[in-house]
Order: C-alpha cells, then sequence, then structure tokens
C-alpha cells in the first residue's frame, strides 16, 4: 500500500510517500518539505501548503493519508497553525475519498523504533534504516512524515480501507471481516513476521 | 461593505453575513448555524462545514471576512476542532481573494457593547439593537457570528481592502492613504459620528 504521511505545520510540513509491502519492508516514493514564509498572512500561508499538498497527491496518488495527532504544546500559536494545516490535509483527503488516520507521536516513535519515548536522532536513524537510505532524511519534519507513513502501513496490516482508528470518531482499530484475497495474504504475512517482536508492537 | 462573519467549530460553526453602511448602520443578510454530526469522522465533518460556508461565500458574495482569533481554552479537543475549521475558513477566503480579519472575543465584545468582559446575553442583545431585529438570534453562535461581522466592518472603517491588524502577518491595523470617494466618505461619518462614543472605541 502506498502511504501519505503529513508532519503538519505553517512553517515546515513534512511530507513523505512510501510504499510498504506485505511483508512490511517499505521503499521511498517521495519526501519533501512544504514551506510558507512567515511574513505572509495566515491564509496565504495555509493556501501554500494546501497547493503544495494536493500536487503531491495528484502526482503519487496514496491509498491513505497518516497525520501526527496534535496535542497541546506550550507555544499557542504553533498548536494554532498546526492544527488548521491538519484541517486542511484533512480536508484535501476527504475530497478524494482518501482515508485519513491520526498518530501520536509516541506510537509513531513505538512502531518505529520499538521504544515509545525515542528521540528526533534515533526515529530518523530507524526511518533511513527501514528505507535502505544512506542518510537520514533532513529536516526532521521529512523523517517525522516518512516515520508517519510507515507506522501507519505497519499498524494497520496494509489494508488500505482500514484507517486506524480516530479516536474522536470511535472507529475500531482492526479492519473487520470480509477480507480480500490480497488483505489475507498481507494478514498472514503479519502473522509470520511476528517473531521478530515488530508484530507484538502492532498490537499495543 | 457586506463582511461574512465566522465563530469557528466543528460542532456547531456560526456564520453571520451583515452589510453595514458608511453611518454604520447594520442589516442583516443571512445567519445560519452549521452543524456537523459527532459521530462522524473528523475529515467528513470538516468537508460538512467546508460545503456550508462555501455555499454561503457563492450566494452572498461577501467583501471581507471575519473570523474569531482563536485561544487555548481548558478543552484540547475543542481547541483543535476549532482551529481546523479556522484554516478551511481561511483557505476558502483566499481561494476567493477576499480579506481575512482576525478578532478576539474582547475586541468584539467591545467593539459591540463597549465594554471587553460583556457576557453573551449582553452582545446577543446589542447584536440585535444594531441589526434592529425583534429577537436575539440563537443559539449564541450565530448572535457571535454576526457580532463579529459588525466588529470588522466599524473597526475597519468600511473599507473593503483593509483587514484589520492580522498580527502574524504584522499588518497595520489603520488603512493607508490613497483613500477613495467612498472611503473618504466613510471616514468623515466616522468622524462625525465620534461623539456617541463609538468612534472611541474603534481606536482603542
Amino acid at each position: 500500500m502506498r502511504v501519505l504521511g503529513i508532519d503538519p505545520g505553517l512553517t515546515r510540513c513534512g511530507v513523505g510517500v512510501v510504499d510498504v509491502a506485505p511483508d512490511r519492508s517499505a521503499v521511498l516514493v517521495d519526501v519533501v518539505v512544504l514551506r510558507s514564509p512567515a511574513d505572509l498572512a495566515t491564509p496565504g500561508r495555509l493556501a501554500r501548503i494546501s497547493d503544495g499538498l494536493e500536487a503531491i497527491v495528484e502526482e503519487h496518488r496514496p491509498h491513505a493519508v497518516a497525520l501526527e495527532r496534535v496535542f497541546a504544546r506550550s507555544d499557542v500559536s504553533t498548536i494554532m497553525g498546526t492544527a488548521q494545516i491538519s484541517g486542511v490535509a484533512m480536508l484535501i483527503a476527504e475530497r478524494r475519498a482518501l482515508p485519513v488516520a491520526l498518530h501520536t507521536p509516541s506510537e509513531v516513535k513505538a512502531a518505529i523504533t520499538g521504544y515509545g519515548r525515542a528521540d528526533k536522532k534515533q526515529v530518523g536513524a530507524m526511518v533511513a534504516r527501514i528505507l535502505g537510505l544512506d542518510a537520514v532524511p533532513k529536516p526532521a519534519d521529512a523523517a517525522d512524515a516518512l516515520a508517519l507513513a510507515i507506522c501507519h502501513a505497519w499498524r494497520t496490516g496494509g489494508v488500505a480501507g482500514a484507517a486506524v482508528a480516530d479516536a474522536a470518531a470511535g472507529r475500531g482499530a482492526a479492519p473487520a471481516g470480509g477480507l480480500t484475497p490480497a488483505q489475507r495474504a498481507w494478514l498472514a504475512a503479519e502473522r509470520a513476521a511476528s517473531v521478530s517482536g515488530a508484530a507484538r508492537r502492532l498490537k499495543e
């Protein structure tokens, strides 16, 4: 499945696209950090980032969108920009009938490194290793977006329509019955891989 | 000038349209509260509200959009929905080249009632009086959206292109030189009305 991961932000918005196979292997498709100048008014900044996100969706046609779930932080103005971009990103996905999933930073860290409190450096190093890259994607927003996309594919078992629980919507976390042959193959591969410990993390 | 006021929210989004004349008199054009069901996932809720906002913009063709400036409140999930809707609303305005202005709740209260800590009842009563309505618009989100629209027209002196300071963008609050005849007429009327005390509030 192809997942678009978005680390939302008004100044820097990390965007990563990965293809993840049933055996959990992942390939980098694209990674970019969209930016908007701080001296532009907020509506113009939102439009810049929105244009960039739409272009990437059109170019790469992902099966699902994974966004960082935003929590309150110390800097209120940062939260606002982040929440505004996440709203714009969700709307772009909804208009194309793409499933959207939200993952917390600790969920992403746990999925990628096995440790929910991993630092940015550890996440970046694991992302590079998973994707077979020579260098860690920079800036951190780029690595975070890729980590989100990989995390999403791994947590959903690669079933594009099965968005991980949006807690606000009260959705279930697991794909329901009536799986397609491809989905069954994915789940079988998932179970076979459970000795690696990665599958255990899926059940956290 | 015709102003669209938006009190952003995911569950209830107040929307008010008013026409404000150079003599500061205001006429109700439309008022509605857009809603989205809490059991829908966030992207779908954003799309519902976005559809409603776009329909109102298309129908009434406002000259400017006034939004409530969102601050951190106790309930983080409410802030997120509010910020997401405000992002979507700003983008809708930007796509149509409409100026967007943000006003804080206390700026709106001060402009409408002369008192920055007025309660919702006082704001509603003044909105009804300004617009010559028999009853206070309900729910409070509707009255708040109308108050925002009136506040914006009054604070900008009715000059559609002169958005009140978006603090983040560092814009100036007052219209610059090179006024059109209509703008000069507005300012003259504004000065003539200063005995009422309303113009003093404009200079706060």
